[in-house]
Order: structure tokens, then sequence, then C-alpha cells
């Protein structure tokens, strides 16, 4: 297979067009029509075999996480989502991983009405490289250093599911089929909704207490979040170990839900909006003057929170 | 060294302000304000080690040149840089090295008004992913497809100086500081003034064969090129044979300027735009509307050119 016919068979599956696509991939590069008064926002993601995942994995799958932890920063910001660029390191151009890989990309950027505009394919070890441009409204964009003592502190679905595949996997057991580490679902029309409503958000892919930490820290606040609310995913539930689980939800990444801020004012509004979106919000904390992350429980005395999150580096001192 | 502080080192190297960036890198997405009544263009490029530079690169070299080669794309369209999100993945963090890389990709942008505003760093094989977006006058994108016969072919600068060094490097001799392979020049200005009066244009990163291969194939023509008008560069010149010479200069990649064709009508313009630029514009052939390329020279008459260009996945059949 010939890098053209790669090209081909990726835009095969993946829709280049929608109408502010000027030129699209097969020049020097793409011409976009921004939409009028709205500012544009911009995340790039690379997920690396051997890191963010297996090299054996489903190339659907990886084709459909790499758009979706790139859609997930832009709900994040509370942007609707337009345009993505593709750069593909592939060892080597098996045609029906490429298919496999392109449908999983093309089945989600068509869902949101995301056109592939341009990217690059290279023979090297296998990486997948995507950067997402949408749109927001001036002024919506949910940042992390608005975050207002006061404020309720929200997550969207449930959280350490991805995490707890991830060890089932590593124990030899493989996940069953849209299980939420492979196909996280990012929170584009939650976002949307937040933009505007919400003071702080985040995406929660360094696992909930490093990622809230980016909001307290950004925002000069603290926080306190009471653990018997936390919204445990499907399988945790079901373990008899409920601190191990709380360790899990607290810690673990991947899960690509959002973590909010919301006035207490504005509350109410999440009911209304959790029933059109079909998607718990729960609320887990407070956000507080004082700085520090505390965690509080009636149940989980014994509970000890090892330090949380994923640094690529930390561990070369 | 720590995630974050490798991040810190990078954005202390590199800009981040613009007027028009309202929130950089440090959230979970970059928020910009595109320029009014204008189109976006936007460009992804990735260099990884063992394919595209070795992985003893000077690493203020491999810095310059993934930005570089980005800004030669977004100069084939004739488009204005003005913000860029950089993926870096890298075996280890070592200080130094990071530094020598800001420091080169950072004097790049900075001497074409560029700001990062956002990306990742991730542990894993050496690769580096750029996407630089700008931005150009509507309709005035200097596309592929636009050739028309009776366009003179020009060339701006000389042709085969990096694919000369690559050879020399490959022998065991270290091209010179500031050799045209490692610290190619991406002709931005030259782009930005060829949008309006250009048909079509492409940077030369495949080998001028090859890349005008493109623009005739897209544009539906065919051309004649004059290897005696052939601008070589000064290391090609001083060389005895010059048919091999020659054949260098025509399929070796990696020179990034700019191959463009104009119609007859204007071709007095480029007089002024060269000396103003104070660079070279080689009018090299002809557009013609037999399809086809032909070489003629009146000297090179045993010249075989080889099938030109580089496929990165041509080679797996």
């Amino acid at each position: 297979m010939t890098e053209f016919e790669l090209i081909r068979r990726l835009l095969e599956h993946i829709p280049g067009a929608r109408t502010d696509v000027v030129l699209g991939a097969g020049d020097d590069a793409a011409c976009l029509r921004p939409p009028p008064g709205r500012e544009l926002v911009v995340s790039t993601d690379t997920l690396v075999a051997g890191v963010h995942f297996t090299p054996d994995v489903d190339p659907r799958a990886l084709g459909h996480k790499a758009l979706a932890v790139n859609l997930s920063d832009l709900a994040a910001m509370g942007a609707e989502p337009a345009w993505a660029t593709l750069a593909l390191t592939l060892p080597e151009a098996d045609p029906a991983w490429v298919d496999g890989f392109a449908a999983g990309f093309g089945a989600l950027a068509a869902e949101h009405g995301v056109a592939l505009v341009g990217g690059d394919t290279t023979r090297g070890p296998l990486a997948v490289g995507v950067t997402v441009i949408g749109s927001i409204e001036p002024g919506r964009a949910l940042r992390r250093d608005r975050a207002v003592p006061g404020d309720w502190i929200c997550v969207s679905g449930a959280l350490g599911e991805a995490g707890w595949w991830l060890t089932e996997r590593r124990a030899g057991r493989e996940p069953p089929p849209g299980n939420a580490l492979d196909w996280p679902q990012p929170r584009v029309a939650l976002g949307r909704a937040l933009a505007g409503l919400a003071h702080a958000a985040i995406d929660v892919s360094d696992g909930l207490i490093a990622d809230l930490g980016h909001i307290l820290e950004a925002s000069g606040v603290g926080a306190s979040v009471y653990l018997d609310g936390l919204p445990l995913g499907a399988p945790l539930r079901a373990q008899p170990d409920r601190a191990a689980m709380l360790q899990l939800a607290l810690t673990a990444g991947d899960d690509y839900e959002l973590c909010f801020t919301v006035a207490e004012v504005d509350m109410a509004r999440l009911d209304a909006l959790q029933r059109r979106l079909g998607l718990p919000l729960s609320p887990i904390g407070r956000i507080e003057a004082k700085p520090g992350l505390r965690l509080l429980s009636e149940h989980a005395g014994a509970l000890r929170i090892e330090a949380g999150g994923y640094d690529h580096f930390g561990r070369s001192g």
C-alpha cells in the first residue's frame, strides 16, 4: 500500500466536508471559514503506543479514542467542534488496520459534525496526533481559573470505570465491547450547555484529584469533596473493597467526564440539564477559600489517597 | 525533570502571546480571536526520528525545522502565520536538549510573529508534531489546482542543496552550520507577496519533479522544464558531474523553496519582488495543455531522471 492509497482509505471513512471548509485535505494546507464573531478553540493531543495504549489495540477503538480525547478538551472549554487534522505514524501500512482506525475515527467525527481537513502520514513507531479546532461565543470559554468559593463541584457520568478496565486488562481479563477505557464518550453537548452556566471546568483525563487540583491551583482556591457522594462506575459499585474503589475513582485517569463548578443559585438548572442530556450530573463537593483539597467521608475512615495523576516525565527525576 | 518543568522550559523560550490570543497554553485548549473577514489556513506536519532526522540531531536545528516545514506549507498557500501547537514525544527529558529545541523553535516563531498556544508532551520514541494556523484574504489562497497553460513555472532560491548535505552527512561529512538541510528558511514573505499574483503554488518538500507533478495533476495540465535554467545550490555548482547534480536538484526533497506558476503578463512584477525580498525567483519552465512533464536541455543529453519524491509507505507493496 502506498502513502497515497493509505490517505485515500482514511478519507473514505472520515468525513472531510462542511460548508465552512473552503479547501480540505490534499493541498499544502486547509482553508477554513471561521464562524463570524466567535473565538476559535484549539486542542492537540497525541496517543503513543506503549504509553497510552498497547500496540495490539483494536484499531477502531484507537481511531475513536484519538479523536475523543481531543473532543473532550474542547468540551471542557464549552466549545463546538468543527475541524480536525490527523498526524498518523505507522510501523507498516496494513489496509485492514487502516480501515478499522479510519472507521472508528470517522464514526465519532460524523457524530459530532467534525470534518478532517488535513494531516500527514509517516512510517515510524505507532503514534496518533490529533488537533481539533472549534469555536465558542466570545468570553464564554470554561476556563480553569474561574472557580469561586461557594461554587458546587460537579462531575458528569461516573468515575473510575476506565481505570477499572485498565486494571482488568493488565490482569489478563479483556474488557467488554464498548467499555469506558477504549471508547470514552466526549461530553460535547454537556460542555456546550455549561458555557455561560458553569464557572470553571476541566475534563478528567489524569484522575479527579489531579484535574480538580488544576482548577484549584489556577483559581487560587481550595475545596472539600464528599466521598460518599462520588458517582462510581458500575463495575466499581459491585466490588466489596469500597476504599480501594474510591481510590480508583479519585486517581485513575482516562474517564473523560467533565468536572465543573457552578454557583449555588444555578444548581437548579443542572436538574433540567441532566434530564435533557440523559447524563447524571453529580454534586460532589464545594469550592472554598481555604487552600488545599479536603476529602471527607463518614464511612471511609481508613482511606489513604496516594499521589494522583500521571506525569509523563516524573520518574526521570 | 517533571512534565511541568519540561513545559515551563518550552514556554520560556517560545513566544506565547499575541493580541489575538485570548487564552494560551495551560488550559484544556487555547482560545484565539480569528482576524475578521479572513479565511483560516491550517497545516500539520510531524518529524519522526529515524525517518526525517537522526536521533543525535542538534536539538536547536530540530526545533527550527519542525516549525519551518509547517510555516513552509502556509507560505505555499500565501497565508500569514499566527499560532502553533506542539506535540513533543521524547524518550527522556534532558534539560539541555529541551532548552536547545525550544531555542530553535522559539527563534523562528519570534521571527515570524507566531505564538505557541498549546500542545502536549509525552514520553516515547522521539517525534515532533506541529500544527500551524494562519489566515489569508478570502479566495486568495495559492492552490495546487489553478495552473493554466501558458503560465511560467518559477522557483525561489536554489534547489538540491538540502539533498547535497544529506548525501554528505550519509558519507560521514558533517554539513556546515546554518546549512539548508537542517535550517530551511520558510518563504513566508514570498508566499504573502504571491497571494493574488501567482496562479498555483507548492513548497518543494519531496523534490521538484514530485511537487511540480502535484500541481500538474491537480490542475490537469502538463509542463516543460528547461534544465539549463535550473537554479542549483552553490555546493552543486562546484561539482563536475552536472547530470548528477541536476538529478539531485530535481528529485531531492527538503529544499522548502516555493514552486509557483505566474501568467506571462505578470512576470514583470517578479523582478521587483525578487529585488525587494533579496531572493532569486527563477523561471524554469512553462505550463502546457499537453499532459506530462518534459525535461528539456541542450547539454544534458544523457540525463536519466529516476522516480522522484519520497513515499513513506511505497516500499511495503
